[in-house]
């Protein structure tokens, strides 16, 4: 993209926004849906580790990253639940993505929106696969910062109409209807969890609180259902009781992470789950049967931040919706880091 | 520093040139050496892994994060030897400070140069500890990049005053020589290994090839010698010949990183080696004989890029040496990123 080696593209917040606009939400959700489900096709020519994650007693930042011999990409996030009172992002986030051949950054960017649509888009692929056919319905716990991508994903990828809010908090409900007010959805606010299920073929749990939460018990999930469990992805961070799972066929994106930090880390460590990257290539079916509770026990993975890293850095390329980053050093002469120094007092 | 929750204070290559002229090049060395040497003394309080590398077949891109409970650091490094041969630098990197209270970046910081001041502090502080008293001439093996930082590491915080070069290029060496003049320093460019160890009290190998090479071999190593190895620091990659270290009391950063790393990798993995971090705290003898063959084999360790960052963030703060960069989401209410999305349009 620029050929003074020094310089690395960086895409803000503003250009993120800027970028994702000129595209269209949809659009962008629906081509990055396409990328994501393509790097799972290709799973197995990822060099994949569990994230590493450092935890202290308000929260978790985490390095994320992966390769595929060519690219290598990776996230920092963090996840502190009580960042909202200070008027900070639960979950805020930038990645990398640079070239393996002579390891410089290529691309500098936000991602804190752009993690929120690669998790909608993940969300999509995985129900595409594992959601009842038809499915027009999906109930949406928790209406956070999550909650308008999650619903725009699933109108695009899946055709969803119909949406039933519920947050413990019901102006998290009506900001989330208002925004999503245009985007041809029918949006139905609910008093509880029990009603917010009712009708839904589908049904997202996408909640902030750090902690053992019971957001779905078993009695309110009947056969046939997808769940979409989203929020729960750190230990000790789970949303749905245990009988759900048990009863569940489980689908998972990357096992070794999800077992410490998804829905499963609440069951034995050898309980049966399908990797998600073998449902897509089509070894493994998705949905067998209408009776059937699937369940996609989503953490995130760093191969979606690579897809989306990926996405960005070729969408971006030509636009005007980066600015350049002077993070490389660049002497003359490689081997004269200190000379180029002292030619900068000069 | 700055009020804007969006905002991340950025330090490029041109200001980092700028902060470290303004302080003065020894200077730096040696307040960011005691920064170091503090960590060092408080190695119990750090959160320590061993860095995430990706390896491939032209080199290595790691990660090395590391926290303190207060405050987190990582730095993102390449290593590719055949980098120089299209004008880029075999060693890059940028790194980023973060509060561990709300998992929010307070720095984002060009690290090439900071990487190669943060190395020579290191070997100078180890040297304090381990070199023969009084030393004053040092032999440099291998003149690339590192090598004038080493050099004045070594003058301002051991009183080195006499430099001998040897490169298997010699301009190399003339690179270095010409950048040292006025630091006064007596510097000696050398035909060979040989020549260049002859008197020497320290000896500091730092050449950048990726292979097991043998730049110091067992009959060069005279009594009393403090050797500070540099260079060997990924699997596969070592200087000195192995019975050096057999010979040699050795001196490490880091246990489990230096014997996948660092030239123990050539010894069996329980050969005793001593923490540096010990040495420091005076739980045990740094040098205890005028004849001993003291080794630092150095892989550099997260710990001194966090020392790094968190000095360069107390220098910075207060300058105009850094730009703001718009790298995290802050929308008017922080569950309604959506919407923040949704006014950019407007």
């Amino acid at each position: 993209m620029i050929p003074k080696l020094n310089i690395v593209p960086f895409v803000s917040v503003d250009n993120m926004m800027k970028l994702v606009l000129s595209i269209g939400v949809e659009r962008f959700l629906t081509e990055l849906a396409e990328v994501v489900e393509e790097d799972f096709r290709r799973w197995e020519s990822f060099d994949k580790t569990p994230r590493l994650a450092a935890h202290s007693p308000e929260g978790v930042i985490e390095l994320m990253p992966t390769s595929d011999g060519t690219a290598y990409g990776f996230k920092y996030v963090n996840g502190h639940p009580k960042n909202s009172r200070t008027g900070r992002q639960t979950v805020a986030a930038f990645g990398v993505l640079a070239d393996v051949g002579n390891g410089y950054p290529v691309l500098l960017t936000e991602m804190t929106i752009l993690t929120a649509l690669r998790t909608a888009a993940t969300s999509a692929v995985a129900a595409k696969h594992l959601a009842p056919r038809g499915a027009r319905t999906m109930a949406i716990i928790g209406n956070g910062a999550q909650a308008e991508f999650q619903a725009l994903a699933f109108k695009s990828l899946l055709g969803i109409d119909k949406l039933r809010l519920y947050d413990i908090d019901a102006s998290a409900s009506q900001k989330c209807r208002r925004n999503l007010a245009g985007f041809g959805l029918d949006v139905t606010i609910c008093g509880s969890v029990e009603e917010a299920v009712q009708g839904a073929e589908i049904v997202t749990t996408v909640t902030a609180d750090k902690q053992y939460a019971t957001i779905l018990t078993d009695n309110l999930v009947g056969s046939g259902i997808h769940i979409n469990a989203v929020g729960g992805d750190c230990p000790g961070k789970t949303e749905l009781h245990a009988d759900i799972l048990r009863r569940a066929d489980i689908f998972v994106e990357y096992p070794p992470q999800t077992r410490i930090e998804g829905e499963i880390q609440q069951l034995a460590p050898d309980h049966p789950v399908t990797e998600l990257w073998q449902v897509i290539t089509g070894q493994i079916p998705g949905r067998r049967d209408p009776r059937q509770i699937t369940l996609f026990d989503s953490v995130g993975f760093a191969t979606e931040d690579f897809s989306a890293l990926r996405y960005v850095h070729s969408k971006v390329t030509g636009t005007a919706f980066f600015e350049e980053l002077d993070m490389v050093a660049d002497p003359d002469e490689p081997r004269d880091l200190f000379g180029m120094l002292l030619r900068a007092a000069a």
